[in-house]
């Protein structure tokens, strides 16, 4: 069971610290995990502010009020109908919980839209992000949130071992087929939808670090990067295993994907509490490189993963953010032949006291 | 076949008009209207920059610069690495297209974590919203925009004759079950997929206007509002209807969806060129109000659609929009009673040079 409110005192605990008066939300992750109210961003003014003392309140369009008093603990809701002036309540809103000056914190993906009306309602306010407050309470996970992603890898990883199964079935499917068949097959296993766009990348489309899928076949011999993660009770797993489902691999497959899954274990290793961000990626980074591969790693090493499937930390070269524990993120490195083939490797790691515990479990190699 | 270059062309024109240095946008509809390149926004800085005078650019993770190359004509892409500071290269950029300093319209969806970093790296820039040069270009929808709403509207229709055809077999189904219906059918008739959440609410479920579906069971006699389009070559449908699958439905029903149906017609009878969107909505919700339900009809009559599901022209009360040949949206007035039903239907329409298309065409009546 998610802790909003006891989230709420922590933020605001944080915002006394630095100073600062408040916190404004829009529709989003942090929204959500302080609020306990989800829903998409959309044209219409729907804000949750946050003082550094005294109550929360959201300002939302009436449409949206019934909604809010279910799902919310936010007791002070005020609402705005159609043809009203939501600029006005936004200011009245601000004033009456102590946030009309000093500094305001925006949700980083707040649109310009509302920003640009926030900073027209507040002309004494100076504006700065939320993630500064944030931030450092969702990047370590609590036990509700860690059970969440454990529960989501196992789901990806059951959907994996289904996907290794295929053999020569594969063969002759589209990649479009494929990723029907792992949709279907994480939601057989108790997933709640994906939590990004599946991807099955076939022989030359692998080699695509972003591709999703195309109505291309899958040959025999074919390397096929499968990278894809569901979500549970709101928390996203993230895997990604590159497999030979028939056939022969293409001359230097085999040594390149030794190299990345020699690579993938070398910075699951080295994670442990108080190692940096930046030391991880360098410990992928150096095992591709000393292969003669360092070009055709064209990413950073991994992201951070919760309510956002791509949030903090990030694991990319020269970061000095220190690991801590509840940290989770992924380990992903990949070499890409363009043309040809890429091979990618991936699991989720959550930090722990001595080193780290790793949310998927099936096999690395690349024979099914 | 959309002609991006020719849309580039116009708000260059557009820009120098208004005095404004360019345009900066990110992941969103706006890029992808001009830049011909779709993508999610995510955490990466992603721009594109078009200048009053001159070419435009890109200033893109290099992870992109293939999709990029692909997708979109423009030759100018700017690519940075994991690890480079992409905010030199957006002051870079800048000042090589001229648009350091002057008036810089943001993207109204570009997120804060942008916006601050853009303020920051153009100290000298005064910023405003893209809509005010994108937002006249993008309300009237050109002959292939038409063409592609055409068809996406035919394809809800035949999902909806379908969802018609189910009679005594929507007894016992849950809205989870329909909506899965609805959207297998979407599928199957050429759809790109749901172009919002949709909706099936049955019984008192039916008046909660933003309601998805949830678990419950249909009864005999229940109305049930549903609401749900597609994309065809990315534009929408959007359509709704309340039918009563099977049964005699509850007391005032009947009465409450004349009202509604004569609502919608009187709205959609008052669209044409130089009429307010206001009047359009007055139109609507006089016929309501007349009846004795005005306090239950709890939202604006329509939103416009295109490359978002809601965009300009907002049809409501008080709006001085005047209606111009080539506008897309919605009509769709309903009455919500808590704890007992709701009623909505909506059809898109494009105005005319004499009044308006109905893009749905489904009966509207309730008995199915």
């Amino acid at each position: 069971m998610q802790n909003f409110e006891d989230r709420t005192r922590r933020c605001r605990r944080r915002l006394r610290e630095r100073g600062a008066a408040g916190v404004v939300l829009f529709p989003s992750p942090n929204l959500y995990y302080l609020g306990g109210f989800h829903e998409e961003p959309s044209e219409r003014h729907l804000f949750l502010f946050v003082p550094s003392e005294g109550d929360p309140a959201f300002v939302a369009p009436e449409l949206y009020g019934d909604q809010i008093r279910d799902e919310s603990w936010v007791e002070d809701v005020r609402l705005w109908a159609d043809g009203d002036d939501p600029v006005e309540l936004v200011a009245e809103t601000a004033t009456d919980l102590g946030m009309a000056s000093g500094e305001l914190l925006a949700d980083p993906t707040m649109w310009a839209r509302f920003t640009q009306d926030l900073r027209a309602a507040l002309p004494d306010a100076e504006w700065g992000l939320a993630d500064e407050v944030l931030g450092p309470l969702r990047v370590r996970k609590d036990d509700a949130e860690l059970d969440a992603l454990r529960r989501a890898g196992e789901v990806a990883d059951a959907a994996m071992r289904d996907v290794g199964e295929l053999g020569d079935d594969a063969v002759g499917m589209t990649e479009a087929d494929l990723v029907e068949y792992v949709e279907e097959r994480l939601v057989a296993h108790g997933g709640d939808g994906p939590s990004f766009g599946t991807i099955a990348g076939s022989g030359p489309n692998g080699a695509k670090p972003h591709h999703r899928h195309s109505d291309r076949e899958v040959q025999r011999g074919d390397p096929v990067v499968f990278d894809f993660g569901t979500r549970v009770d709101g928390y996203p797993s993230d895997q990604t295993r590159t497999v030979v489902p028939a056939g022969d691999p293409p001359a230097e497959f085999e040594s390149v994907h030794d190299v990345v899954r020699e690579a993938q274990q070398a910075a699951v290793d080295a994670v442990e509490p108080g190692v940096t961000a930046g030391a991880v990626d360098a410990a992928a980074r150096e095992v591709i490189e000393a292969a003669g591969y360092g070009d055709e790693f064209v990413h950073r090493t991994g992201h951070g993963a919760g309510l956002e499937v791509h949030e903090e930390p990030y694991i990319v070269a020269g970061s000095d953010r220190e690991l801590e524990t509840g940290m989770v993120f992924s380990v992903e490195p990949g070499v890409y032949r363009p043309g040809e083939f890429g091979v990618r490797i991936e699991d989720l790691v959550v930090v722990t006291e001595d080193g780290c515990e790793r949310l998927n479990r099936t096999d690395r190699g690349w024979r099914t």
